[in-house]
């Protein structure tokens, strides 16, 4: 059971620009799927923990997305709900960590949110009839266009700032502070941070959302761990969280917040985030050839491929 | 408003061989989303300026597929518009052009321009829940196969006749020459046509369809130089009208087409066709690796969720 | 009209265990879209008699996502007639003959045929508003998602085993040998074997389906044997059954499965044939710089395209 908001934060929601604000810090939870004003407000902190080019795109992708949202007249119960703010805020963060941090990286942030809002609704119009979510595909369409694209410009281009994450081969030994190391960059790397702190303040801020939240999250980051071991990848992207993040993500969203809380859903759940660690590899070298980005697309398709799946499989079931 | 028609062209449409002809010659108009036989005219007098074979090529694969459509029974009133003819228009110019002019490229031009019939109703199938239509998909989806399957096949693949259009990078300064080159050559380009003259053809053309289309053309035109410009890209593009054409399109479809003629509904259709020029880069370099062709896939896709978004975003309005 | 299968049969499915191994047997059928006993038991006679590992694994496969099914609870009538085996059968045989007999390999067999019962659920639902069916999707993805991402895992990868069927550039010149050679190939390399006299076997197993079946299956062997050559395609591979497996399958699928047996129908299935053995070149060219493997890709999306677009064609008439 998530942890109860204050009364004073339901009365501060009835005024417009403060409602603005909530549903931003909403918005940053909404990454990993969580309403919470608590647990937004821990992610984002841990967000300028890990540094404050970080913390300033992301919080602008999600002030500008949200902003987008009302200004377009979108149903304001789902803005209010931070879900017209997450896509920006891991825009923010993939356009500076992918293209470094220049005058231009403000203003295809700035265009990026805004997209992000109109995919958040031409994707809600595709995948309604299916009972889907767009999850975080908005940030994933507008930020690898970006990536992919931006090489092709001179004013855009500045050379890339650091290597971005890639399947690369290396030692497969692994010691146990790759494991703890490991365990907190899964939670962290959601963000595209790989700082096993700044793991460790967002799991925190899960647990503002309740006990199966945290605890789904923290199994899904162990099961990601010990499948990408298993199946043999390198411990360095292991340690970095490079191969779980996308577990921790299909472990809450399959078995914290879409299905009931049974014994089977939360089996169907691991395993997908078991699935979901094995996919990461094979998108990564789909990517390599034209320059994409992973990014949380392992998640995306993992969880509508399990999701769509269940009507017709009877074993499982979906709350609400 | 559109300049009308005069009566002889209905009474004409009764007769059966003559039906066909204005079906096709409306197909041309078509590609740019208007059914007038004015207009499609106009275009197909530009082909032909551009070269006998580019003219020959568009105008059998516009027979073709409309043809096609007749015999597979399709319903009349979507024959008589030219919307069974457009795609197989811009398949057969697309083959001479990549292919080069041998009797081969013949055969694929018909196999093609039936495909494009097929396709056409295929996608009108998929895309019907969701109110969307196929704009030039068809074309897309039978030239890039065959063009990305032709060098495989000794009979078909002579070597490429010309470089077709790519990112190169290039110098980013711009003259009057190149601003007026671009201007008009956005518009020829969407259908792989290179000169200027022949967009300033099409353009006219554009303005018997309408004061409000022909705007919508040029401004579509003026926004692809800008945010090409702005974002960097070489010179040279610009001027060949490379990142521009799905600028042209996006204004069209979206402003003057699909949506009413309000303020936000043109600001909407000009930042549809901005977005499209950056994703001009992005769309090249995921074709680059295995020799795919951008065709008007920019133009396409941005449409495409540009529309899908608008049931959820009320500031904007439907037409019809 | 398939031989009528003995009342012992019908009667052993109320039993169980019998019944569980009965609709693994139909799986295998299905694999070309029949779900007669007689039909499977030929094909999986034939894949036995390509070797031991292959029958092994497309046995294990079918057995696995069969039992997938029952334990999820799918409806049992889709079982029964073997709808939950034949992606798995696939499925077990790509991953042994792309990764090579190890013990890696049964795990990931295991896992396969679990994720293709998943897939089968999920794509039902995604297609099911169209009236389309899964067909081999769910083994393309699973096998491709596997073959792609298995060089980045240390104990997955040992080397490809063999070198996949890629379309390389060859000689043209086509005797009788590499005709009957072809004809056969083509029906056994839907099970990414290249035997003739498995291909033979499997022909007979499709005779017991009914003269409509095999004859469609025989059109379609030979209407892609022409059309490779016509379009000059390497002798090697039209020898090998590389390039017309998939119009055997589209042949059979469109003309003798999903539609009734006009004129009309027939002539569109072979031209579907026709198309299906050009894509097969295009989809190769596309999988090649990221690893993936062209399975039966183009048998999918042609025949998903020509039955997509039956509702609009009055010309065509569905079965059933």
């Amino acid at each position: 059971m998530p942890v109860a908001e204050p009364d004073a934060v339901r009365r501060l929601e009835s005024r417009q620009p403060i409602a603005y604000l909530l549903a931003s810090v909403r918005g940053v939870g909404q990454v990993d799927l969580q309403p919470g004003i608590w647990t937004g407000a821990f992610i984002l902190a841990g967000l300028w923990a890990a540094g404050w080019q970080i913390g300033l795109f992301a919080t602008l992708g999600t002030l500008i997305s949200t902003a987008t949202a009302y200004v377009l007249g979108v149903d304001r119960s789902g803005i209010a709900l931070g879900l017209h703010g997450y896509s920006g805020c891991l825009t923010g963060i993939a356009l500076v960590v992918s293209l470094g941090h220049h005058p231009a990286t403000y203003v295809l942030a700035v265009v990026g949110s805004v997209m992000c809002t109109l995919l958040m609704a031409a994707l809600t119009t595709l995948l309604a009839p299916y009972g889907l979510t767009a999850l975080t595909a908005p940030f994933c369409l507008v930020s690898g266009v970006m990536v992919v694209g931006a090489p092709s410009f001179g004013r855009i281009w500045h050379g890339a700032p650091k290597a971005v994450s890639s399947t690369t081969r290396g030692g497969t030994g692994i010691s146990w502070n790759d494991l703890w190391h490991g365990f907190f960059t899964n939670v962290s790397q959601i963000f595209l941070v790989g700082d096993w702190y700044v793991g460790l303040i967002m799991l925190v801020g899960l647990a503002f959302a309740g006990v199966r939240v945290v605890l789904h999250a923290a199994a899904g980051s162990v099961v990601g761990i010990v499948a990408a071991w298993a199946l043999g990848a390198p411990t360095a992207l292991i340690a970095e969280g490079i191969y779980g993040y996308n577990a921790v993500l299909v472990a809450i969203a399959v078995g914290a917040v879409y299905l009931t809380g049974t014994v089977w859903n939360g089996a169907y759940a691991l395993f997908g985030a078991a699935v979901t660690t094995g996919l990461t590899a094979s998108l990564t070298s789909f990517f390599e050839p034209f320059g994409g980005h992973t990014f949380t697309w392992p998640f995306i398709l993992t969880t509508w491929v399990f999701m769509a799946a269940v009507p017709l499989l009877p074993r499982f079931r979906r709350s609400g």
